[in-house]
C-alpha cells in the first residue's frame, strides 16, 4: 500500500548533515537534536542522506540509521525524504527499499552514475525504482557529483508519466530551472532548488521550495525567506538571502591545499552547529580530513559577523 | 592471517564480464564456462566485479556471487581479485569484507567519488581499506568513470608504504603510465595497463601485466601478446595487437542515439561471447539497453572478419 | 585625449550579427538597416564584432570595416562597443587600436586563451590593453569559448583599479554573477549579463544592463523588460522574458548531426533578421554551414508563433 | 604556383621558441643562434610560430618576423613550417599568406575554435586554406589550448583528398595517434606527436617524426632517439628517451600558485636555452610572467644532472 505524503512537499526541506561519533558512528542524540532544531526553526521537511548528509561516504547500516532516527524526530509532523544515492539501479533499489522500511516518506535518487547512461536508460532507471517502492520518487540532479545530468526532456517525460513526483535541481544551472518550472506547469511536478544562495530567485521563479544545505546551519534565515516569497515581499527575502550569502561563505574557509572541497564545505556546515550548540562534534566521515582550529574560529568570525552565534 | 596471492600478481588478467539470466540473476553457469574459457586460453588471473563487471550496476549479492564462482572455478590456480567500487571508505570496506569472504585473493578499489577528496583523504582511503582486510589491494585509476583521478604522487606514496600492491591504470594516459613504471622502478608496485588498444606498448615499457575487456572475447590474443613480450618479439606482439584493435571496434556498432557508451561497449563484449557459445545471453544489467539484432550481426561479422568465428 | 563615453553604459546594448554578401564581405546596407534597426527600438548601446557578431571568424579588415559602420550609424546617439577578441595582449592591442580608430567608444576583451594564464597574467593583460587605448575597457567572460574563466577576485581587482569599467558576463552563472554585483557595489563597475534568457532576473539583481544575442531578433522585447524593470514591474518583466524564452528556441532548429553549434545558434539570429527584412542574407562567415531551408522555415513558425512576424 | 618541400617532411622538426628582446620586439640575433643551434644539432626541419613559439601572444607583425627569421637562417637546407594559429578561417588565411610571403615551405593550421564547429565545417576550414595557400597544409591537433579536437574522420578525409599533408598530433592520445597511423596507412599523410615525452614510442608505432618542444633545449637528444630509431635501435631510443624524460621536468619546476602553466613551461624551456647561451634573456611573451631567479636555478640543476649543462 503506498504511503502518502504527510503533506504536499514544498518549502524548504534541508539536507540534513549526519552527525557522527568520535568512532564513525551515526551520533544519533545529535542527529535528534539536529532535526528538533530544524523543526522548531519551522522547516517544511527533512531531507536525510544528501550529499550535504555525506551519503557517499556512509554504509548502508549507517543510511538506515540515520533515516530511522528522523523518522522517528519527524513523527509525521513533516515528510522525510530518504537519499538512495547510489550507481546502478539494482543498488538503488536495495537502498530504497530499506529507506521505506526506515521510515521515508519519498526516496531521492540521481541518475545512474559510473556507468555512462543514455536519455532513455535513465528514463528506465526510475522506472524501476517507482515500481519497487510504495513511496514517491523524487529526481535529483547532481552533475557536480554524478557527471552524469538530468535533461529537461527526461525530467519532463518522468514528470508526465507521473514516475517521479518531484525534482532537486542541484545543477546551478538557473536557466535550466526556470526550463523545468516552465516544462512542468502541467505535470504537477514539485520543482525544488538546491542553490544556497538564489533561493529567493527560484521561489520568485516559481520553485516549489528549495533544499540549501546552509540550512542546517541557519534554517530560520531560509524560513524567513519562504515566509517573505509566500507574501510576495521580495525586498526582505532578497535582503534575508544576502545575509546567507555572506554566511555560505564559511564553505571557503578550509584551506583547500590541505583538504578537499567536500570536506571543506561539509565540515564547516558541521563546524558551524557545533558552535551552535546542535551537534557534540564536527568530525566528517572517513576519509574526510577535519577542519583545523584556525578555521573553525574563521567560521565563528563569519557567524557572529552575520548574528548567527551571539 | 593475509592470505597470500597464489603466484606474483603478472600477465593478463582480464576483467570478466558478468554473465545474467533472462530475470537479471547472475548466470552461475555461464560465469563458470567463462572462467573455463579464459583459463583454457592460459590468462594469468581472473578480475570479478571490474567496470567490465558491470560492477556499479550489481546488487551487494550479485557482487559476492560472481566472485564465489569464479573463486570456485580458479580454485587457486591463478589469482582471483575482486572490484569493491564504491563512492566512499566505509562502503568499500564493507565490499572489502564480502569480497574476502566470498574468496577474492585481492581486491580492486577506486579512490572515492561523488564526493571531491583531496590527495591526502585518498591516500587514508587506501590506508584503512588495507587496514580492514586480509587481502592485497589494488588501486584502480578510471578517471572517465570516477572523475576522481590518482595521481602519481599519490600512487607512489601508496605504493612506498605498501598499502596498495598493484595498480590498475585505466586512465588512457601512457606517458603517466609510464612515469608510474619510473616512480616504482624499486617499491615493488605491480602496474598494469587497462587499455584494450595499447598492451603491447604498455609491455614494452615495463608493465607487469593487462587487464583489457576485450580479453573477455579474445583472450588467446592477448595471451600471445604476452607471450611474444616475455621474448622480446615485438613486431609478432605489434601484429597480435593490431588485430586486436580492429576487433576493438565493436564496442563502436551500437547506434549511440538509441543507446549509451557503457550498454554499447559492454554488450559488444557480452555479444561476442555469446556468439562464441560462451554465455548463454548478451543481456546487460539495469537499466542498460539491449543490443539490437543487426549491431550483434555486426559484432559477428567484424569477428568473423579477424578470424575469432569461424 | 580619453574620449568620453556619449552616457553612462547602460541598459540593452545588442551584440550585433555581422551581415555578410555573397562573396563574404561585410554587407554594410544591410549592417545599417540591422543599426537603423536596434537604435529605432530604443537600445542603449550596439556591441559590433562580439561573438554573436562572428568576431572570430572575421578577418582584421572586416572587424574594421563593421565597427566603422555601426559607429557611423549610431553618430554618437548611442556608445558603440567594439569587440577585440584575441588570444594574447599583442595581438588584442592591435585589434583595439584599430577599433579605437574605426570609432568604438569601448573596447570589449576576454582573457588571453589558446595559453593557459595565471590570475595576475590575466590582470597585467587587461593593464597593458588599458595602458594603450584611449577608450574604456570591457572584461568579457566567455568560459564556453575561451575556456578561460574571468575569477571573481580578478573582476574585483580590475574593477577596484578602474583599469576595466565593465563587465559582460557570459558565463551562464547567476550565482557568480550576483556576487560580481555585491563586490563591486562600491567600484563603479557597469555589470552586464549575457544572458537571452535571464534578463529580467538580471536586471532585478541589480544589473546595469543586458547584452542579448536574441536582442537582434527582438530588440523590443528587451527594451520593453528595461522599462519594465525601471518602473518596478517585474511581472510584466517576467512575462515579456517568457515570450523571448520561447523565442529562443529558434537557436536549436537546426539539424546538429550537420552543422555545429555555433551555426545553428548564430545561423537562427540571421535567418530571424533576414524573415524580418532587416539583412539581406542569413549567410554566416567561413567555415560555417548554413541553416536548410526547412530549419528556416522552423525559425519562421517560431517567430510568427511569438508574434515576432505577422 | 606550388612550391615543394625542400625534402619529405620527416624526422625531428622542433617547435622554436621566439626570443624576445627587452622591450618585446622578436630578437633576431638570438633566433638566428637558435635556428644554427637546432640545425647544428641534425634535426630536419623548423617549426616556428607554434604554441611553443608563444604564437598565441605574438602579433602578425612579430609572426611574421620569426617566420623570416628562420627561413632565413635554413635558406633551403630544412623546411621551415610557420604556425598560422588563429580562431576562423579568413584570420587563418591571411596569416597563411603571410607565413607564405615571410618564406614558411608549408603552414600549420588548427581547427577554428572560440566557436563550436562541426567536422564538416572543420573539412571546409582546412579545404579554404588549402586553396588559398601555394604551400602545403599541416594539421595541428591541440585540444589543451583549442578545445576544438581533430577527430580521426576529419583527418581521414582531408588526408585522402590530400587536403593536408600532415598531421602534428599533440593531443596526448598515444591510442589515437596509432589509429590516425593504421588510418592513413595508404592517404601519404605524414604523421608527427607532439610529445615530448614519448617519441620513442611514437616512432616505434611508424609516425614520421617529433615536433617535441623540449627540442628547443635538448636538440641532440631528441636526434639521438631518431637515429636509433632508424636502425631499430629502440634499447638505445628508450634510453636516451628516459633521459629527456627527466630533463621534461624543467617544465614543472614553477611555483603555479604564482604564474600561469604556459608561463611555467615556456619560461622553462626559455630559461634553459639561455642557461645554454643559445638566447640573450628568458623573457616571454605579454601577459606571461617572469620565472623567479631560485626556479631557473632549478632548471640550471636539473640540465646539469642530466648532462645538458657542462
Amino acid at each position: 500500500m503506498t504511503r502518502e505524503l504527510t503533506s504536499d512537499l514544498a518549502g524548504i526541506i534541508p539536507p540534513l548533515t549526519t552527525p557522527l561519533t568520535a568512532d564513525g558512528d551515526v551520533d544519533t542524540a545529535s542527529l535528534e537534536r539536529l532535526c528538533g532544531f530544524l523543526l522548531d526553526a519551522g522547516v517544511d521537511g527533512l531531507f536525510v542522506c544528501g550529499s550535504s548528509g555525506e551519503v557517499a561516504l556512509l554504509s548502508d547500516a549507517q543510511r538506515a540509521k540515520a533515516i530511522q532516527v528522523a523518522a522517528g524526530a519527524a513523527s509525521g509532523q513533516v515528510p522525510v525524504l530518504g537519499g538512495v544515492i547510489d550507481t546502478g539501479t539494482a543498488r538503488v533499489v536495495d537502498n530504497a527499499l530499506a529507506a521505506q522500511k526506515a521510515g521515508a516518506d519519498a526516496v531521492v535518487a540521481t541518475p545512474p552514475f559510473y556507468v555512462a547512461p543514455h536519455a532513455d536508460e535513465v528514463i528506465r532507471h526510475y522506472r524501476l525504482i517507482a515500481a519497487a517502492v510504495d513511496v514517491p520518487v523524487v529526481a535529483y540532479d547532481i552533475p557536480s557529483a554524478t557527471h552524469s545530468p538530468l535533461t529537461r526532456s527526461v525530467v519532463a517525460q518522468l514528470a508526465g508519466e507521473k514516475t517521479v513526483a518531484a525534482l532537486k535541481d542541484s545543477s546551478g544551472d538557473l536557466d535550466g530551472f526556470r526550463a523545468h518550472l516552465a516544462a512542468n506547469a502541467d505535470t504537477g511536478l514539485r520543482v525544488f532548488t538546491g542553490s544556497e544562495t538564489m533561493t529567493d530567485v527560484a521561489l520568485n521563479l516559481g520553485a516549489h521550495g528549495a533544499v540549501p544545505g546552509l540550512a542546517n546551519v541557519d534554517p530560520h534565515g531560509y524560513v524567513r525567506i519562504r515566509q517573505a516569497a509566500r507574501v510576495g515581499d521580495w525586498a526582505t527575502a532578497a535582503s534575508e538571502q544576502e545575509r546567507l550569502r555572506r554566511i555560505f561563505a564559511i564553505v571557503d574557509v578550509a584551506d583547500r591545499t590541505r583538504i578537499g572541497l567536500t570536506a571543506g564545505a561539509l565540515g564547516a556546515f558541521k563546524a558551524a552547529q557545533y558552535l551552535r550548540g546542535v551537534i557534540d562534534t564536527p568530525r566528517c566521515a572517513d576519509p574526510l580530513l577535519p577542519l583545523e582550529s584556525s578555521e573553525i574560529d574563521a567560521v565563528r568570525t563569519i557567524l557572529e559577523r552575520e548574528g548567527v552565534l551571539g
